[in-house]
């Protein structure tokens, strides 16, 4: 058995390192996915060789084409199929001659098209790649992002690689997860839509990840599994070893013949899925943002098992909105302790009194304290665990100094995360001003905090409800002795 | 009774349209509210005399400046009060005085602050404008927002005038929900920003608006109401007439002392509240954000009363988390009408057996239809009551002719928008992209489906949730014979 995984491990760590790579239907088009792939191997690094395969080009971007991967000079170790399915077997075959470790199938319309004939001609597809030991990634889906090792299916993405594994059943889901979760500082290990799983499947990336040392969180989205004592065991040991936070498409009757259209998977009942998936240890969410919170969260925020927030920024009514939100997602927000109370009277004596947690910004114009101070004064108290600032983006931009005082507060954020050891997490809006001063200020915070390692919320209450996840998380592993 | 509702009716409409205002405290710098309230009623286009007061500037924003409200020459119904609270009971002479109607107090640190002395003087002022037959608005608070005569508390807002009346205890609340509420679409008719509500109140803003023409829709922001009795008798009258949705700051413990500090409000019992609004006839949501979406629901959105939706729009994987996001919020996913699908047998023979409802649109590629054919199908077909349509922005993006194909989408959505009687909500992210190509394509494609009328969700559960209150408001209300 530990030998068998070992195999196993050792099986995907080659095909997620292949020597060279072919692209079947390579395309010179922007439009065709078999073109960006090809773009993708070249502005990502690849290291190996990339060899596009089309009979009817001599060259993609500047490499040359072949007319098949039976011509191809030198040996390929993994194959991106972007051909449509009638020719399928053809490549196979060829790849079986050529010694081809894996082949990935972009290609689709096989048994997701609930057709018969679509459906035989998957199995025999399988059937033929058992035969000559290939392994399949897919088919229907986008394959792999895979930074450091110069493989993406997006050019879009990021260059830099990460801690976080995503399986997406899903192609689509995998480059919205990715795009969106890496404008909000999410770097990635290794991601793979995996679309049918015909062969290599949810279970196996599962595996992989658990033991993946580039993989420091998991997360997955599945619309079904194939082998449901399977998937809860693998998912039971992955998360013994690290967080894994899951996304299952097809919860509901509609969703469920959606999936079956989408990707062939049967989903099962909803209440029995989220019961296993908690006992087996792991978190369960039902969207992509609620995915992007959670993962957030345990890539930049430390382990917190207190559930006490102090909250500064932000106007009255909006402090009274974190209050009730924060309370709302299972935070406790305790009054001020009495020497803060007491540093404040000495410091802030117009208002000392008055000040409260959370801390409304507007009351302290014209004071000697500011809502950053009494971030950083909370920050050293032993009353609380968790803080949280709001931006108050609104009403700086409203300055004509907005920007550069925008930015300061930012570096103040900043400069509080790096002296504390408590999770912060910082409420920011979304950068979506018509206005082009407001939408650069707004993103250029965001980022700025993204890449310094800060947690960005859009809402408060979604900061509220990862924070308390994440305490969550960490008591029950706490209470198990895990951690 | 109807003779004392009348008057007060009347009373409040004089306030509303002021022939002359004057700004104590107005300021010659942009980071002052004082300058602010000038500045709103040049560029807002206030058809009276607008007059800054302060005794330290000869002009301000080119107004002549007075050194007191005294000194201005001609008549003043309505003055908007900067000056720090130290002042405000003198104030309040001149104003007796000068015969104004009405003073809109920003200026704040009354009893808000939880000290004895600032209590004392906010009764003081109270005793001395009702000796004078002066009504106060506030204090603590930004005060009135009324495009169509050219007054507004901040100047980024719209100029025109909608159908929304709202009614904000908390003055950030108004001022980044008319910002954010703005941005997708919704125009006001009158915000009402009250704060500590010492004179004018809930009740009697509440009154006016079930009474208003100007106002189809009433918006609520409380934190706490001075009698509650009165304020649900308001309520019930005003849901009698019009929408009426509201948000409860306070609602938690940590709520309620934050809004003890914010406005001096005594927060109450929330599952009493939550009770007693849904039984005076009004919605109760959480957060600005889910009132900006119910909001837009009502004013963009023909009654409905059914709960099947046809969804189109986004690859396989937006596909399934429709269908579970719609289910979950409440709505119905039918399956494709067996007369849809001989058309689609007729057009797309390639993918009429594959395609459902929610309908991916990554699998239309190359047919004949496209997710638009199919929304206009839905639209027209009796076993559908209401329509969602994804964007999808991130994959339209990805085409070199993104931008002008996202337009040609929203063209299409305004066209069937316009072509059916059945609601229909667009999907469509935050334009937060750091590339500026993507944040402009996704911003305009924003503004044109805004300004056209259509509702524009940036997440499927957002767009089902807001639709799912919608149809259940009007299902009661058909059952209460109302409708």
């Amino acid at each position: 058995m530990k030998g068998d995984e070992s195999k196993a491990f050792a099986e995907l760590e080659a095909i997620f390192h292949p020597r060279a790579i072919a692209v079947a239907g390579a395309s010179a088009k922007a439009i065709n996915q078999g073109h960006e792939y090809v773009r993708c191997l070249l502005e990502f690094s690849y290291r190996g060789a990339v060899y596009p395969i089309n009979p009817n080009l001599d060259e993609v971007l500047g490499l040359k084409a072949y007319p098949s991967l039976l011509e191809v000079p030198g040996p390929v170790d993994y194959v991106i199929s972007c051909i449509p399915a009638a020719g399928v077997l053809k490549l196979v075959d060829d790849c079986a001659r050529k010694g081809v470790k894996a082949i990935h199938f972009f290609t689709a319309r096989f048994s997701e098209t609930g057709r018969q004939e679509a459906a035989l001609l998957e199995e025999e597809l399988k059937r033929r790649a058992q035969r000559a030991g290939i392994r399949i990634i897919g088919p229907n889906c986008m394959g792999l992002y895979h930074p450091k090792e110069g493989i993406s299916f997006r050019p879009e993405l990021p260059r830099e690689a990460g801690p976080v594994g995503f399986l997406s059943q899903s192609g689509g889901n995998a480059v919205e997860f990715c795009y969106h979760g890496s404008l909000r500082g999410l770097r990635f290990s290794k991601v793979i839509s995996y679309g049918n799983g015909l062969d290599l499947n949810e279970v196996d990336f599962l595996e992989y990840f658990a033991r993946d040392e580039e993989t420091r969180i998991i997360a997955v989205y599945v619309e079904g599994v194939s082998d449901g004592r399977r998937f809860l065991a693998a998912l039971k040991r992955a998360a013994a070893r690290k967080p894994v936070v899951t996304v299952k498409g097809g919860r509901t009757a509609a969703g469920t013949h959606a999936a079956a259209s989408h990707t062939a998977a049967l989903a099962g009942a909803q209440q029995v899925w989220r019961a296993a998936v908690r006992q087996a240890g792991a978190l369960e969410v039902s969207t992509l943002e609620d995915l992007i919170d959670m993962l957030l969260a345990f890539a930049f925020l430390p382990v917190a098992t207190g559930l006490r927030v102090g909250v500064v920024g932000g106007g009255g009514g909006r402090m009274v909105q974190s209050a009730d939100l924060c309370e709302e997602a299972g935070l406790s927000v305790p009054s001020l302790p009495g020497e803060m109370r007491e540093e404040l009277r000495q410091r802030a004596p117009e208002i000392w009194d008055w000040v409260i947690n959370p801390a409304d910004q507007s009351i302290l114009a014209g004071t000697a304290v500011t809502g950053m101070d009494i971030l950083e004064m909370m920050a050293g108290r032993p009353e609380f665990d968790l803080l949280i600032g709001n931006v108050g983006e609104d009403w700086i931009l409203e300055l004509p100094i907005g920007p550069q005082l925008l930015q300061y507060v930012v570096e103040r954020f900043i400069g509080v995360a790096g002296h504390t050891p408590k999770p912060l997490a910082v409420v920011l809006g979304p950068a979506d001003s018509p206005e082009e001063r407001r939408w650069r200020a707004v993103m250029e915070a965001h980022q700025r905090l993204a890449s310094a390692g800060l947690a960005v919320y859009p809402t408060i209450e979604r900061a509220g409800r990862a924070m308390a996840a994440l305490v969550r998380y960490h008591r029950e592993r706490q209470e198990q002795g895990a951690d």
